[in-house]
Parts: C-alpha cells; sequence; structure tokens
C-alpha cells in the first residue's frame, strides 16, 4: 500500500501518518519525491476500515491500494477456469451453453409451448420468473410458487434444467427446492442478505451485473457468495445504463473479455435485456460468444406480440432456432481467441 | 393512449391492432397523418402488461403513454405538500431539517460523542447505521442489534429521534422496533420485498434514489411503499453515478425542484454521499435548501480521520456547526422560492 | 405530428394550439383521450423550429416527432448499403476492411517499419495521425505537414491507402491532398464547421462517434457531410464514456447493430479506442464483426513501450497478424448473419 | 511519480523499468512491499508521452502521476481568484453576475425588445447567438455578422456589453471585433484549434464545459486558452449527459463548488441547458450563486412560445425579473459560505 502525502504536507503530518501507521503494527518507511512524500506500507492485506482511517489523516492526499478487492474471484486465487454443473449442463467448459424461455411463467399452456421450442430449438437449460421484479408496483408481479410448479413440469417434459430469479431471502429455500440455479437479477446485486442467503441454498446461481455497476463491484458481489463457501457463481452481463435512448442498455462485451482475464468463474451474455429490441439479440449474442462469453441467456416467447412483459425483446421459437443454428459458424474452440495473458510486447501464442 | 404505427404499417395490421384493442374492451379510432397511422385509445389508464402487450404487434411503432405511471405520489393526486412527522420533528413543514450523525454506530462513547454534538449544534434527527451495505463482504457491517441499542440510548441522552437502515426484511420488525424512522438506501431502492415490508412496519420511511435510478423510477418506488397504506415517505437525493471520478457522486439537484413539482412528499439532500469529500458537503447542503429541499442529511463524525467508513466525507463537529449556522443565512421562507407552476408564457407570482 | 395536451390544458389552450397550427399553415384536428386531448397534425415534415414553438405553447405537454430527424443517411432514403471506395479498397462490400498503423506518425522509420509490419499481416488501409487532438496542451500534438508526407511515402512503399484526421477547417484541403480519406474525431464529431468544410473536399470521411454522442446525433452529424453533397461517408464506433473505470470507453457493439438496420451508410468498430486495453482489442474487434460491422480500425505500434501515444492500447505486429489471422475463422459471408427486418411475429429468413 | 510493478513482475523487468527510467534521465529507486516492486520516481514534472512509454513496459500494473495536470488553471499556480472584466463587468469579484438574452438573435425587434427587458430587470451583460451549432444541420443556424450587428445595436442601446459565440477558427477575427467576450460552447470544448484562435484575438472568454467532460479536461481546455497568454477565462457549467429523460442536462453543482477551490477562475453556472426546462431555472441559478457560482448566464425570450430555439428552458420577462430580484435574498457575502480549505480535522474557520 502507498500513501501519497499533499504537495503541502508538512513533517508534522508526515510523521503523525507513520506513528499511527506504528500503532497499528504496519511496516512503513518515508519516500521522498520532488514536490511531495510517499510512505510506502510493506503490508499489502490492509482492511477497507484502515484503509479508510489513513486515507483522512491530515496531509494525505490518497493512498493506492494495491491488492485487488476481491480474492476468491481472482485468477491469482485460481488460475484455472471455474465449470459449473446446472443439472447436467457444464456451464464454463467450452461449449456455449444457451439459456432461454420466456420473461415470466404466464401459464401452463406457455410455458411448456415455448420450452418445447427451446428445447428442439437446442437450447440446454430453461429460464423463466416466477417471482418477477418490476419497476411498478402494479405491473405483474409473477405467479409465484405456483410457477416453481409449472417450471417443475417442464423441467420434466424436455429434460432442461431450469433457472429462476429468487427476490426475496425468504423465498430462497422455497426457490431452491424446485430450482437447478437461482438467479439473482441487476436491481439485487448489492442486496448483501440476498447473495449471502441464496449462497447458503448450496445451488449454482446465477449473478447478474447491476444497472450501473463497476465490474470490480459486480466481481465484489460474487465474492459474497463465494465467501459463504458456495463456488457455483455464473456471472451475467445484461447491459448498463447509458443515455442512449435506442436501446434499452449499453450491452459491456469488453466486460465479458476482461471478467474471462482476471476472474475464474464463467460468464454469460444477456442481449435482450442488454439491447431491449428482439432484432438486435442475434447479432450480439453471437458477439458476445465470440468476446468470451461461456453462454447466452435469451428471452423467448411462443408469441411476443401477448407477453405479458419483455415482449419488443423476446424472440419467436422461429427466430430463436435461427439463433441456435448461427452458433454453429461460430470457430468450434474458443481457445482460438485465446490472446496472451503477459505483456503487450510479447506476441500472443496461437 | 397512443399508439404510433410503422410508416411501412399496412391496413390489415392498423386493423389488427384495432381488433386487439377491441377485444381488450378499449376503445379506439385511428387517425392518418401524411406518412403513418396513428391509434388513440380514449381509456388511459391501462395496465403496463397491455401496453407491453400492443407494443409488440406487428406494425406498432411506439406507444405514447401519456398518463404517469405513479399515482399515489403524484401532485394530481394529492395538490398538498405531505408533512411526515419523525418523533416530534415535522419534515416537509417548510423549516429545514437537520439529520446528521456518523456513517455507522461504532461504539458507545463515539456515538454518544457525535449525538450531544448534533444536538448542540442545533441538528433535529440523529442518523447512524448499524446495520451497514457494504461493496465488499470484507468491510465493517455495523453492530447489529446493539447498535440499535445504542441509538436508543442516544435517543434518550439528546432528546433527538434517530433514523436508521433497514437492509433484510427480515429485520424490518426488529429496527422498527427501535427507530423513529427506516431508512430504505440506494442499493435497496429496487428491492420490492424490502419496501413493501417496511411500508407495513407503519414507521416513516427515508427512500434515497438509486445510484443509476431515474426520477421516475424512483418514484415508483416510493410507490410501492404508498400503496401499502404507509403515507409517510421521505424521498433522499444522494446523488447519481457518473463518469467524474473528481466526486463520488453527481448531486443532482434538479431533480430535488422537479420532484417538489410533480410529488407531494417531502424530499432531502444528502451531501456527504453526494460529494463523498467534505470539503463539498457545505456548499451543496446550502443549494440543496435553495433548490427545494425540505432539510439535508449529513455525515457528521467526531474524529473523521478515525471513521471505520465514509471518514473523507464527513464534517467535524465544528464543521458541522459552521454549516448549521449558515443555514441561517438563507432566506427565512422558502416560498419566496416558488416559481409559477403554469405555462412559460405565464409571470411567476410570488 | 401529435401534440400531446396537460391534462390541466383547457379549451382555450387547446383552441390558440389549433389556431397557431392554421397560422402555420399546417392541417391539424383535435383528438380527446379520457384525461386529455391530442392534436394530430397531419404533415410530419416540419422544422425543428416549428416543433420547438409549439412545444413551448401554454397548455402542451409533449410533441411526438414521427418522422426520423435524419434523411440522407436513413435506410428509407437509401435501402442499398452504401460502399465507399479508399484507394482500390471498398469499405461496406461485404469483406471485413482492416486500417491499422500507429497512434501518431512519430518518424520515418517508425511509421515505414508498422507500415509494412500492417500491409505484410493483411492490412488494407494505413491510419496514423499527423494532427493528433490531445486533452493537455502540453501533450505530443504530431509532426504536421511532415506527418503527411511521410504517410505518402508509406502509402508508395507499402501500395496501401491511408486515412488521417483533420482538426482545422484550415487544414482540409491540405490533409485532403495527401490523404486517400479524412478523419473526423471524436471531439469534432459535432463540429459543424468542420464537418462541412472536409465534405466539399470531396475525400471519404471516417466519422467517429463522439464520447457521449447518441445514436441519433451521430447520424445526424452525417447528414451534414451528405448534406454538401459527399455522399462516402463511413461511420465509426470508438466506445462511449461510462463510470466503468477498467476500460477507457464502453464499446456499443449494440449500435453497430442497429446502424447497420436504419443507415445505408458503412460503419467501423474501432476497439483500440474503445477498450483501451491491448489485450481486449482483439475479443472486441472480431465481436465488432460478428455484430455486423464492415471492418475495424486498429492501433499497432512496432514497439508499443515506446510510443507517444496510446501505447497501452497498440498491438504489437505479432498481435496484430494474429488478429488479422483470427478473422478468417469468422464466418465468410456477413449476410449469414442477416435478421429479418419486420415485425418480432415473422420469422427470420435466412 | 510512482510505479507500480504486477505481482507477477520478476527482477529481469524491474531492472528494466529502471534502466529506461536512467536512460531517460530521471531519478528513480526501487521499494519492495510484501506482494510486489514499486519504483519511486523522484522527478514529478513528466511529459504525458513518457509516462505512457513507461506505463507500458513490461511487468508495469500502473503508474500514480501525483502532479495536477493543469498548470497555469491551478490555485497553486495563482491563489487569489482572477477578475474578468467583460466591458465594465468584473465577473469573479464577489457579485453575482447575470448574464441573460435568447438563445439565438432572431431579428432586430425581437433582440432589443429582450435585451431591454434584461437590461431593466437588472442584467449585467447580454447573451444571444449570431452562430449557432445546431444537432440537425436543418435547423436555424443563426443570422451570422447581422446578428452581430445588431447585438451591437443593442448595447449601444442598453449599455450592456455582450457575449456570443464562435464555431469557427476563421470566425474568430470577425467576432471578436463586435463582441466584449467570446463564447466557447459545450460541443469544441475540445476543439483545440479553436481554443487556441479565440485564445489570441485577446477577449475575455467563457467556456462550457463539454456534455461529458470531467471537470480535469474541462481545465486542461481552459489550459489551452491560458497558454496563448490570454488569462480572461470563465468557465460555465452547463450540466452533463447522464440516463434522467426528465431533464434535458444533469446540473453538476458539486463540480462548481470544486472549481473554485481547486481553480482560480470565475465560474458560472448555466440552469437553461443545465436544466431543459424553464421552471427549474430559477431554483437551479440561486442554487448555483450558494454553490460558489460567480455568476449565472440564462435565457430569456420575450415570448418563449415563438422562439427559433431553446423555447421551453427560456425564462419570460417577467419570470427573469423574478429570479433576479430573488438574487438579492441571497446571504450578501459570498465569504460567509467559505469553508476551510485545510484538512477534514482541522475546523472551518468562518
Amino acid at each position: 500500500m502507498l500513501i501519497v502525502m499533499e504537495v503541502t504536507a508538512n513533517t508534522t503530518e508526515c510523521k503523525a501518518v507513520l506513528e499511527q501507521l506504528t500503532s497499528l503494527q504496519l511496516e512503513a518507511y518515508p519516500s521522498i519525491t520532488d514536490d511531495r512524500s510517499i510512505i510506502v506500507v510493506k503490508e499489502n492485506d490492509i482492511s477497507t476500515e484502515i484503509t479508510e482511517q489513513i486515507r483522512s489523516l491530515s496531509g494525505v492526499h490518497s493512498i493506492l491500494s494495491i491488492s485487488r478487492s476481491y480474492h476468491l474471484a481472482a485468477r491469482e486465487y485460481q488460475s484455472a477456469d471455474t465449470i459449473v454443473r446446472v443439472g447436467q449442463v457444464d456451464i464454463g467448459g467450452g461449449q456455449p451453453i444457451v439459456i432461454a424461455g420466456p420473461c415470466a411463467v404466464e401459464g401452463e399452456d406457455e410455458l411448456l409451448q415455448t420450452a418445447q421450442a427451446v428445447a428442439k430449438a437446442g437450447g440446454h437449460i430453461l429460464r423463466a420468473g416466477a417471482y418477477k421484479p418490476r419497476t411498478s408496483p402494479y405491473s405483474f408481479r409473477g405467479l409465484g410458487e405456483e410457477g416453481l410448479k409449472l417450471l417443475a413440469l417442464a423441467r420434466e417434459m424436455t429434460g432442461m434444467p431450469f433457472v429462476t430469479e429468487v427476490l426475496d431471502t425468504r423465498d430462497v429455500d422455497k426457490v431452491a427446492s424446485y430450482a437447478d440455479a437461482l438467479q439473482i437479477g441487476a436491481r439485487n446485486m448489492q442486496n448483501a442478505a440476498l447473495l449471502e442467503e441464496a449462497g447458503q441454498a448450496g445451488k449454482p446461481i446465477i449473478l447478474k451485473r447491476g444497472l450501473a455497476a463497476t465490474i470490480e463491484e459486480w466481481l465484489l458481489a460474487a465474492e459474497y457468495i463465494l465467501a459463504t463457501g458456495n463456488h457455483q457463481v455464473i456471472l451475467c452481463e445484461r447491459g448498463v445504463r447509458t443515455w442512449e435512448p435506442l436501446t434499452r442498455n449499453t450491452l459491456d462485451l469488453a466486460a465479458v473479455a476482461l471478467v474471462k482475464r482476471t476472474c475464474h468463474l464463467p460468464i454469460l451474455v444477456d442481449p435482450s435485456h442488454g439491447t431491449g429490441k428482439w432484432y438486435l439479440v442475434q447479432p450480439l449474442a453471437l458477439a458476445g460468444i465470440v468476446a468470451g462469453a461461456d453462454g447466452i441467456m435469451i428471452e423467448v416467447h411462443h408469441d411476443p406480440d401477448y407477453a405479458l412483459c419483455d415482449g419488443p425483446q423476446s424472440l419467436t421459437p422461429e427466430n430463436f432456432a435461427c439463433l441456435v443454428e448461427h452458433l454453429q459458424f461460430l470457430p468450434k474452440n474458443q481457445t482460438q481467441f485465446a490472446v496472451s495473458t503477459t505483456s503487450a510486447s510479447v506476441p500472443s501464442v496461437i
């Protein structure tokens, strides 16, 4: 850790910082540049509280925390890719996984019809909401446990495992008793109580990126789950909020490539929420896989014009089948796209 | 409600839209402009689901929803300002209210020392976190119920009511049994389960704006609480996330003036989180009041250099006293700042 | 055009709006919904000024402008893809074009070395800055005309045409006398004087998206050039500014797919500026092509560690060769990725 | 300057960095923390190019540049407030200055009518555009030199000096020959050619903040002008772009307070563009002054309903007079709002 002093900091202030470091049993020594002092602290694994304490000392300009703030999620902690198994499906193992289904469970016929279309087209995992987070309290909020039962029925009929969102700590056990994987949505990415309760349920968890979450905040949210001992975490990029009015969100595919480099967890792309427009779903889904994603999460509805939510971004079964078919045109082996993980000056090894 | 058809939409598509509207028992009639058709729907109070259904029909370009999406929070629903009473303190009644205290309850001595300084300087309500939402799972997360007890003690000693954050639906009753008002933080602004559970506790609720929440989403979050029958909601602007690196957030004071115009609920400004720098707190607090806020929420710490969180944005008791003193320099009567609420062409009545 | 009146608007206000429309010789008639009046204006091609006039009339809530604001750039104006020829290279004709070179012309040896590496690896067009826009006045700002001469020399030696940025209306003729295509950078996207002067030079123009420009503003900037009679415009997505600190910008690949759908001009992706990190360039370049881009623009430096600018985002010649090689793994025929351009309910025709 | 090496950097890489520093004649020495090496460079005034070179060396994690990037604009360069005189009006001298007028010069009658209303209400400086930057090439773009002549006429009739925007380097001399001060608009904030040409004209310059410009980029744009030897620069905060749809921009008043602290130049607030809604102009103008601004810039139109641009954000003469009247209710002496400029632990001296 480095403590940069103000240009105007005087010797007394520098001394006071050094003394407090000593009182905290941290080994430190001063360095001096042309216009200010720097204090180098040998120890790097320092708690957020102590860092904040020091940051506020008189004369301190800023602190350079050199360690990553997340540990269990970092490539440094585990260099090999984590593979998370949902039902019999491996996510992160090299083959692009397709998770698809309607935004919400609307009823038995609607769900089964879409689920069968997803399975037939080659989807691997079913998705649909039984509990729906909504911006307005007056919107349709899902069928609840009835929806979970219908999802279990769809699993039985199609053989696909399913993932569904959980919104409330009090529902975690119930949802986990039905679902093959839990989803934590963008609105709840920093709901620590939910992250920890879900982590303890022992099921795989798909963690969506928050609307305005930095990559680091997102990985720290994953860290909340990992710290419960549950290592089956799958990240999902679903777009961030910008000022662009023509798309619902701005899908950040650089985040996908960056996460693959700094974190060992598998990552999905959700171009349905990421773009909000059905006709952008296919190009962005394919682009997401090429950028390094381990799979895609797609909203499909047997009749988008009548969907209870997210119709404009849902694919018809036909368009979905078309998308899955196009996945095969992509290079078979993801590792073809590997780039060097060392310095800029070292050529990429293919 | 207006349905705008695509330029390329044909008669069959227009007819299909009209038929579906009829089947939904909505009265509608077509209008034609030079380059496309418009369908005017007489009924305006249409659910989000039906709107979304129609939006996805073939040939539909867009829908102009004319009603506000929130009802109970709107000035149209209640033209008079809502006044929320916390303990014996009225928020929204004309006098700027000062809520202050440390970011977190750190211990008995620390809390009492700061609380007494707040009371002495003229603060009205105490704030401090017993349950702290943190970006990293490794940060200090508060003293829990022990913190609530210390807050009750501080209330007894200073006579000030207190507000504290609740993070988990399962903690609502416990927190409500101690606190005079509950706070829902920015990270939980769209945690519907928490909004509703807190609403049902019957205590006043301070609802902070989410990091990337539009004003409308924020008022819809308030609507979740209002819809439980609890009308004691106080909004709090605390800055939104932008790319500016020199401030922690970007405090949106236009939102304050706008909310005062379209919504009857009282609103606070939190310049501590809004700027992240102690030396920006005073000018932005005063600016917030002038922009129309009913009060301010300020982090104060008896020794910011040693605060367990948010030290850099906390005022010392001396700087806090200075801020409160400056409030009196502002015009006494908020209504002096009233502007016309009718058209641009009508002069403001003072 | 639709004029939506306020809920509170009275008959006098509605009449006044209708009268002004009549005085402007616009045909209009009122429609009434349950809670307010709507005025439908038959004419759609209405100037911005008149729209703004009407928007300010007493009682007007909002205006729904139904026409696109850009004309010459729209697919409705020209349904076929525009192909722009730079030297002997066609951009927009189906084959992904590779434009590459150093950020700046630094000197003869440096430029020729990199240019030859680009040509050898299969690049089609050379890029390098002779005039550099810089955030600080104290940064290296390019070699000026000397740089243009070196670029002409590199063209002679490699056979590749070159594109270079122009910053000042007074330099347009000089730059155009050397270059095969002009670049308008992100900082100048809304510099109308430069857009028009460059348009009149008669050379192809690469128009980068502004840092915070909406897609519509970007296409309107293109419209400035098109309106001079110069139809050789190539768009270039280079990332937009968000709060994410780990990447220099956020590359918006959905914008690429959206532009291909609504506009006939060719579009490039610049993952070097879009990400700011050399190791993200390859995955995002490939993803950009899959999302629909007609080519990529890449910073290459023979020795990034010593580059005068943009070193961290520059590829070595080896890494660049690797990237070009990977382009061939992508599906040969872009049209394989075509999706339906009609309604959601119509299956995609492949 | 501090160079932080990667955790994985080896001795050879550290040595190579040290050697390059030596070859650049920079004095440097290594420090070692528990998990990585740090290289401290004594010299701090290092060019951007060299910093970028070093940043790209193998094994370098990041660089902590400790100096501010701007010099002439910094409080460290000049601790006293700069006062800029426009005509006979001092900006930055303690009294809030009011600059007002229509968005554009529309015609003689319109301009004179508004100018007289501005003067009568107590405005100090007239503003109006003769050259208008517009998003669409089809919008009204100003009367050009004819507009400048009308502005000179209005000056003669009212005694107020005027400021007007310049868009093109080739127009600078012409505009400067009429105007008392030049305005550089948000779209041109990083148009270096224009900044320098305008700087050399020797007139005061109002420099608006770019739509997505950080405070540092803005001050660096001011540095471009200051570096020409022209020190009469006035900053103007006019809102930045965020996702909030209900306001045209998000007015960043914390930037005002921050700039006052770190920079000696005067600063204005433009709540007309900052909010886009006439009824938000007054509260935000007053809030801006309280936050520390030296003046306000307001759009006034004698009949906003018929304005050729920016009608919805323009005040009527009556509303403008009301705003000016309210300025007197604010505390007379800006320095009342002074806060300590030293550390958090030092109480504010009033």
